[in-house]
């Protein structure tokens, strides 16, 4: 089962710089050999369930290791069995509706 | 490592109605052998990491099974390496400061 | 437009207990003539559009006066035309699934 | 107060297809003068709290007009008042880290 999630970690008490830990994170991402893309509120990450989720775990692994004593992380989680879907799919089919024009506005 | 998680299930292309969906993965979350809370905007989840994304795999993998041909779901994790937390503790901390008045009105 | 509403406000930069901020954020939603229930990832909110929202907001003005630098929000609103439903509602939906044994099991 | 969110909206009980809607809630986004970068997973924000929050509303008024006769949107939400920072900020901050090498890997 294909997945397409986006992953927000957010370390707790730790102080109000985040992002040595989301970077830590990103590596831990990015050597689990997922598609990954990383955004202003996230990171986008495509692959197989397994593979996805024993990815989140060894962050959070990770960033405890590094002195985090407690971490927040939000997770959003899509999965369809109707066809296959890549991120590049989801963006381009919503793009395709905003040139065409179709919408409310038409 | 124990995690304790707030897991929101929508199903899509499915109709209106979500409950006989939310229902069967309830089932599947119970039968889990998972800490379980129903709230108004999902399900709160306690016990070990394998054990709680092994139930929400088994959930979507369900509702796929049901005929949804897409779904939507939301987490909330939290993990903390500090001191052991229970769902229970977590709402007594909040509770216990709203009756000893402390807070930024006091 | 009534909005059921899933609301968790995590301080950053603040320490490792969040209580008090989550408790002193409780105290302005309380006080919003909101329908509110405290539950262990959050707290879930009935009302109308703009006074959730107002609420939502006072929270975060509240919590930066209280000293913390930085805020992260999470929000699961739900909205619906067909027909008006409360979240005791919701969850006594699920739960009749659950007792007459509807869904995938059956 | 200004507010940098993730934003994403999932009409439910109009079918597999969700882009038509997801595009027309882009372009009541876009009409608001907020930046916008629409992603895989949903679409970040940036700007002032109550024009991000009346675009949302907007949002779900446009949608249910379209149809849906139910929707679910989740939304992550920052502010902070210890220093402005922009949505590219937040990224180049990550990537920084990840050039420099500094983390747990080091």
């Amino acid at each position: 089962m294909k997945v397409i999630a986006d992953f927000t970690l957010v370390p707790i008490g730790t102080g109000v710089s985040l992002s040595p830990y989301v970077a830590a994170c990103e590596k831990v991402i990015r050597s689990a050999g997922l598609k990954v893309q990383l955004h202003a509120n996230g990171t986008n990450l495509e692959g197989e369930w397994d593979a996805v989720f024993a990815a989140v775990k060894r962050c959070h692994e990770t960033v405890h290791q590094m002195g985090a004593p407690r971490i927040f992380t939000t997770l959003k989680i899509g999965t369809r069995v109707d066809r296959d879907q890549t991120m590049e799919e989801k963006i381009a089919s919503v793009e395709k509706h905003l040139k065409t024009g179709s919408g409310i506005h038409e």
